[in-house]
């Protein structure tokens, strides 16, 4: 079958040999998959991810990786041990993970599986989700970056009343957006250098849009966090006359070095900072800004299986307004020149590989 | 009077003008203070340190610093508008910060006032605690030290059934783990590279002390963390075969850049590190240490008045036992000799200085 190979830290086009499905899991043919900004990340920084990832996410760097885990699929056959609760033909998503000999397999970095940049994948068959009747294959192949940002908010335990403030745009920043908004939470103030990913921000439902080359941020998010609920002015803290704010959680949704220190210097005193861009270089902070302002930190990575079929349901349901991310579709000839495009944020958002 | 002050960055010995109490303030005699790291630390990185800070903290570093925040006095006189609630020959103990014309002034890191390293102070008569009768001076002047830890464990929110690994044994670490203690957290694990503060933190009610150079503190909390609260193992993950863990909070009480980062890389999946450390310079990190685990982080700082009134009470209900802390004890002549001694954790953990 035909696929897109991360070899030698390149991305090359090849044949390569059909996956057969183990016990436990169900051959189905890719209709669609997301090309993730960490397999940009993945392609130059396959070494170090590595380094710090656990077992499950192990490659062999010298053999063949065929990245791709926002996908949706068709069954086409199954394995032995199976239950064949569905059909051949039907269409369905899955958790990027399946299980051999006991043990967890990424889908989309491994060596031994396939993922999405291929025409044919195996999944394990108890995380398979039959996509819901009338929900298009393109918008079904966004549960996967979906359930990332709505795991974000859900591992941040925001509360009604806090102010969320997203700094960066692509693709996690507006899953962001998407899951807090659909959560009810805001008012939300998003950021980010490019013109287009900022519209986005707002065609998503983020409620004041930042250019940082123009104005801060954290100013934007201070005008908005000093008013109640009702868009009145909050009293000043009575000692020292400053002004009082809402509780803010600041979603870190770029993951290059120095965005974290920047966001600790831009925060206010109590805030939360929810690491959710992927840097995979070393970073600084300075622990006295922290200290001083008692902030807080969570990194989170993923969602549970419970996020990610409840994100499948919201874009069904239309909760979710996924269809602007999708900004390109291509085969997979053009996935080496996808991942060259999508280093241009002017121009794209999601690009989807259709094999 | 005698003070010993900080002057173009050192530290020297003068006669300066007693202070004088304003609205609301008392003068008091010093009968005991603590020096704290911070005040050494501080020394190095004043500038740093009041880049950093907020207003109350500013210092104008042109002039007389006196430093010392940990302090038991007694009350010699009072300033205009005070109620006189308390009696001159009072012994009392307050969070070291007083207010004027409706702002904060922390008293130890103020050119207006001076802290404790001096024959007197003024302080705010509504936060002044009465020292209980038949608590030494000595054991009340570590209430402030003392509250620090007790804020740490509180704002971390730790759990029963969660397990505490504590990072170094100076007198933050000892603070942390006495808090631990008083409130029924353990078993609790310490690493400190000096045998004396080993000694310390086994004596203050460590369960597990480690040195870090023989053998890995981390490797110390998998230990008892994968035993459940009968000291039973905890059964494997049944799909990876792998260690199942307690929860782990692990407090950074050294202060110095990589500690974090070490912790990071030790920590096991989940669990949340609390910065109580206070390092003023850069540090680095790696986020996706924290991103692939998972990982909260938590800087804190100081404690509210009902902590700090809290630890005055334990102490003085022998719910604390901190008199092994105490270390030596110097009149102010011997400041600047005892911040010099202080470098060398064989030598000291808490030096009081007795004006």
């Amino acid at each position: 079958m035909r696929a897109a190979v991360m070899r030698n830290r390149e991305l090359v086009v090849d044949h390569i040999d059909a996956p057969v499905p183990s016990a436990g899991e169900v051959l189905v043919k890719t209709l669609a998959c997301g090309i993730c900004g960490s397999d940009l990340h993945a392609l130059k920084h396959a070494h170090t991810m590595n380094e710090m990832s656990d077992s499950a996410f192990k490659m062999d760097l010298s053999r063949d990786i065929v990245m791709g885990h926002e996908f949706c699929a068709e069954v086409l056959d199954f394995g032995p041990g199976t239950s064949k609760a569905l059909k051949a033909g039907d269409r369905v998503c899955s958790v990027p993970i399946t299980v051999r000999g006991g043990g967890s397999l990424s889908v989309g970095y491994s060596d031994l599986v396939p993922g999405g940049y291929s025409e044919q994948m195996v999944l394990f068959e108890p995380l398979l989700l039959k996509v819901p009747n009338g929900l298009s294959t393109d918008l079904a192949a966004l549960t996967e970056p979906m359930a990332v940002g709505y795991h974000a908010v859900m591992k941040a335990g925001v509360q009604p009343g806090e102010v969320p403030l997203v700094i960066g745009c692509g693709p996690v920043g507006l899953a962001v957006i998407l899951a807090l908004k659909t959560l009810g939470i805001g008012p939300v103030v998003a950021a980010d250098f490019s013109p287009a990913r900022r519209k986005l921000a707002e065609t998503v439902g983020a409620d004041v849009v930042v250019d940082p080359a123009k104005s801060s941020p954290y100013e934007a998010w201070e005008h908005l966090a000093s008013k109640d609920e009702n868009g009145a002015d909050i009293p000043p803290n009575p000692l020292t006359g400053g002004l009082t704010f809402r509780n803010g959680v600041y979603f870190e949704c770029v993951g290059v070095p120095g965005v974290i220190d920047a966001m600790m210097k831009g925060a206010k005193r109590g805030c939360r900072i929810v690491v959710v861009g992927v840097c995979m270089e070393q970073d600084h902070i300075l622990p006295l800004t922290g200290i001083g302002k008692e902030l807080a930190m969570q990194f989170v990575l993923g969602y549970t299986p419970e996020e990610f079929a409840a994100t499948l349901h919201n874009i069904a349901e239309g909760k979710l307004s996924v269809e602007p991310l999708i900004t390109g579709r291509v085969g997979i000839e053009d996935v080496p020149q996808a991942f060259h495009d999508l280093a241009d944020p002017e121009k794209h958002a999601k690009i989807l590989v259709i094999p």
